[in-house]
Parts: structure tokens; C-alpha cells; sequence
């Protein structure tokens, strides 16, 4: 198997902090670049969280691109209360970490989406993390060009479970119904991983001791940021015997689908804002026509977390 | 493989009496009894359009029980003005139709359930087609003779895709949500068939026609009920392509699952009026634990109405 172009669009974020580790550590996949949203936190933010990260992990050759810094339809965005406490006021478990040398690309990540669309093609994986935005925007600039992505992975939705924001939005489609539903129309080979399957798999404090072990700068400052994450979600009464690791789950799902099992589904998304704003659901005019859309509906949890777990041992071990 | 013991509980209604012809016809399963139940219709109602039926289609034999008349929590029942102009004021299309000579049964729905639970045990097979009132009632009153029951498979729900009263709740379990979650939290070895895959299997003219040219009475008088329904799909904008079997299908997955694909998840059902009230959805507190229960999410259409409309038409000719 060729090894595909990985390109991660994250509004990082702990478990998007999670997920770019997990990504570097792949061995069928090549990161090629790191698109930043704003969701967790402020755009930029994530932008600089990324950097360090890359920095950090021993990979700050992988550039950074900026994306969109609020949706689709809104003026502004802010970041929700909620968020500052699942992640931190600094979106990362506040933990305190070095600078990167380097700085976010000139060109956008918008751009760079459709840049790398035309050069990978079907060769291209593409994992969005956060809100939509910048996919939907990409689109709308150069349909042509997204279309030829291989496999478009994202964390967000909830189908056969209640939502985490209302009864029926999760988080990363409630901030932008609009883009989401877009996506959920256009892009081929698409595969949702919602809260169906992110909600179990969980990490605990028995994980980030195994990091703390491994006693590397990288190990225990990931090790510090688990720490904070699973505390929040006790606290916030989220989960109170671990942290889900949604956004790692959409990165390995999308290399290796083996993990989970999907149902096929021609999916929308609600953006009225006078019904249920921001549930993604089948999109009941499409029942009876074949789709190339698919979301994941259960997974073996066990299988991956220990696939993720010695991945990440890997790369924190020599980070 | 031993022939099975059948039980329906029907709100009768078209799709209900198309479904009663089903079950009537299969060769792996022996309807030993009929529970009316209100929700299409009154439930003197919907148990007269019962014993009408099986004289028409010669089973007069068979037995039927008045179930209960109206939902858990409610003082009263009134049919739906939609499920009038679904299926015509006398609940099955407005077709004339012969009165049978049986009357219904003196023991009620409820302890014929329990009873049979009771006698059949693992070979009994339960398919409510309406509201689930009767078996949450029959649940409540002797849970372990009920918890004896081999296969409950009831159609009701729309996990998947919108519902059809509002976008999250459709008409079976809006009508009793209470009921419903008492099923969904205590009845083993249940599936839900839901509007996620009975939406897919629709009849249109052309199954009408094949009936009305049998010649027999039955086959004539099912052809017109057919077509009433048809008609009232299109009318309302429901679908302008043909009607769902809701109900035949559930009977078919009931005697043979394979018609479909499920996935194993544990539900629950929102019966808090300031909430997504009716609405039925994995239950995010079991996510992560073994279940029994199942809910359909894709069927080969084709190949259960081939099944469908073989069988029917075997029953409908020697009618």
C-alpha cells in the first residue's frame, strides 16, 4: 500500500493535541501540513498551540497554515466558557510550553486545502477535528478540486447518542450547522466519527502515568495536559471514569477503518436556526439512493486504544 | 428450526392489516393471537378492523384481545387527524368490509401477553406495530414472566433519520414515550425497526395492481386499502413514490432478521415534555456496555418485498 498524505485541520485543543501525536506517529501516513481552526480555542491560538506541539513532538518542519477564524454565517466567534474549561484558558491543560522557532505559513489554510487536493488527489486524507469551516470554504472556492480529495475523515456529530452542546448537537457541528452541512452534501468518501463511537473510547490516569514513565520533556507535558483533561471531564460531569478521545479516533479511523464498524448514509446537516440547529442526521431524501457516506457506529475500543497507546509511547519515548 | 409462536399487537390500520396478511402467510411462524391496541385508531376499532380481516382472509379462528386505550400517562385517546387522512376514517382506508362473526376475546390484551409469555417463553415472538403500551403495561404488571418472551421486535422510532411527527419523534413512540422507554430500558432480545429502514421499503400502483388482479375479494378489497394509502402518502407529501410498509416489515425481521442490517446499541426513550420529547436514542449511560438490543438501520428492499409480495399474493389468492 502507497503510503497517502495525511493533512489535519485542528482547532487544538487537548485531544486535538492527542490526535497530532497520534498522526505523526503514523507509519501508512505522511503529514504533510496542519491546518488551524478556531473551535476549542481562537484560531491563532490553535495555530501557535500546533506549532509548539510540532516543535515539541521533534517536527517543526511540518508547516502550519491559518484558517478560518469564525464560521460561515457568524461575524465574530469567541470561545465558549465551556471550552476554556475542558482545555484550558490556553487551550492546552495550561501547560506551560516552549515556543517554536517557527511561524505559521503566509499562505491560508483554505489554500493550502485545495493546493494539496490538486497535487494528492485520491492520494489525500483529510481529518477535520474542529468545525467545518474550512472544508465548506474550500469547497465553495474550488469544488473541482475538494472533490478529488481520497477520504475526508471527521470528528463531530452525534447520531445514535444525544449531542454534548443540546440533546442532539455535539460540539464541532454546532459551531458551524452551515459548513457542516455542506460537507455533508458534497464531499465523496466521506465518514462521520461522532460521539457514537468517541464516547467509548476513554483515556484514564492510568495512561498518563504510563507517560509520565517514559519521563521525556514531550511524555510528561502530555502526560500533564491528560491530566487535566480527564479532571474536567469528572469535574464537568462529562464523563466521570475518563476522557474521550474524540479527535485521535477520527485520525485512525481515517488510516485504518478497521477499528470500527460504519453504517452507510447519505447524511445533512439541521442549520435553521428555528429547528434543531446543528444535528447531523440521514438525510431522509436520500434514503433510497446509493452514497458513498458512512458513519461509524461502533468500535473496538480496546484495539485501538492499545494501537494508540503504543504509537504515542513511541513517539513521546524519542520526542 | 421449530415453528415459532407469533403474537401481534396492532393498531389496525393499513399497514397494520398488510402486516396481519404477512404474518398470516409465513410458513416459520404460527399467529397464535391478535392484541388491538389504540394509536392509529380507537382500539375497539382497530380490534373490530382485526376480526374482520382474519374472517376475510379465512382465519377467524384466530383470537383477538383488547389491549389498552390509551397511552400510560394519558386520561384519554383521540385518533390523529393525520393518522385519519393516513388511513381513512375507519382506519383501513375506508374500505367496506364484511363483519366478522367472532367477537374479541374477555381476557384482555395484557394478560394474553403474560400468559403466553408464561406457556411460549423463548418461542414466543412479539411484534407491536403501534404504541407499546401494552407490553410496558404487561412489563409493569409481571416483568418476569415477560422477560421470558425470545424475540421482541417492534416498529417504532427513527434513530438515524428524522421522525414523522416531529424531526426526532416518530408517531408509534410519540404516542406513548413512557411506554416506550420502559421497553427500550427491560425487554431482552429487542429490535427496533424504525423509519431508518421501513421508509426504504415502499409499495406503490403497480403491487396494487398485481392484488386487484388476483380477483379474489381479499386480494380486490387489499388492493383498495393499498391504494388509499397510496394516495394519502402522495397527498400529504410524505413520499410521492410510493407508501412504506412500516409494519409487514417489522413482522418479516421478527421471523427472519436477515432482510436487514442492525447495530447493537442500548436506547432509551426522551419522555420529559420540556425536552426532545418521544424521541428514541442510544442511551449515552450503557454506551459502553453489552446489550441485547438492536436497532435496524439498512435493509435489502428488493429482496423483502419480493418476499413480501410472494407471500401476500399466496394468502390473497386462496382468501
Amino acid at each position: 500500500m502507497a503510503i497517502k498524505k495525511l493533512i489535519l485541520d485542528l482547532d487544538t485543543g487537548i485531544d486535538d493535541a492527542l490526535a497530532l501525536a497520534y498522526a505523526l506517529s503514523q507509519k501508512k501516513a505522511d503529514l504533510i501540513g496542519v491546518i488551524a481552526s478556531y473551535g476549542n480555542t481562537q484560531v491563532e491560538i490553535a495555530a501557535q498551540n500546533t506549532l509548539d506541539l510540532l516543535s515539541l513532538l521533534g517536527h517543526k518542519d511540518i508547516p502550519v497554515y491559518i484558517g478560518e477564524r469564525k464560521s460561515l454565517e457568524a461575524k465574530s466567534f469567541e470561545t465558549m466558557e465551556v471550552s476554556k474549561q475542558i482545555h484550558g484558558q490556553n487551550g492546552i491543560g495550561d501547560i506551560k510550553i516552549e515556543k517554536s522557532t517557527q511561524s505559521v505559513q503566509t499562505k491560508n489554510g483554505v489554500d493550502f486545502l485545495i493546493d494539496s487536493a490538486n497535487e494528492y488527489a485520491e492520494n489525500l486524507i483529510l481529518v477535520p477535528t474542529g468545525p467545518l469551516t474550512n472544508l465548506a470554504k474550500a469547497f465553495k472556492k474550488d469544488p473541482a478540486a475538494i472533490k478529488k480529495i481520497g477520504n475526508t475523515t471527521f470528528m463531530g456529530g452525534a447520531l445514535t447518542v444525544p449531542g454534548n452542546v443540546t440533546s442532539f448537537s455535539e460540539a464541532n457541528i454546532n459551531q458551524d450547522p452551515l459548513a457542516a452541512d455542506i460537507v455533508c452534501k458534497n464531499i465523496p468518501n466521506l465518514t462521520m466519527v461522532g460521539l457514537d463511537v468517541t464516547l467509548r473510547t476513554l483515556l484514564t490516569y492510568k495512561e498518563s502515568r504510563q507517560w509520565r514513565n517514559i519521563g521525556s520533556k514531550a511524555a510528561i507535558l502530555y502526560a500533564e495536559m491528560l491530566d487535566y483533561y480527564i479532571k474536567a471531564y469528572y469535574d464537568l460531569d462529562i464523563d466521570k471514569q475518563g476522557a474521550a478521545i474524540h479527535d485521535p479516533l477520527a485520525v485512525g479511523l481515517a488510516i485504518d477503518p478497521s477499528y470500527a464498524t460504519y453504517i452507510s448514509l447519505a447524511l445533512k446537516t439541521v442549520y435553521d436556526h428555528t429547528k434543531d440547529y446543528g444535528r447531523i442526521i440521514g438525510d431522509e431524501k436520500k434514503l433510497r439512493l446509493p452514497t458513498d457516506t458512512k458513519a461509524a457506529v461502533n468500535v473496538n475500543a480496546p484495539r485501538f486504544t492499545k494501537h494508540f497507546m503504543d504509537r504515542i509511547d513511541e513517539i513521546l519515548a524519542h520526542a
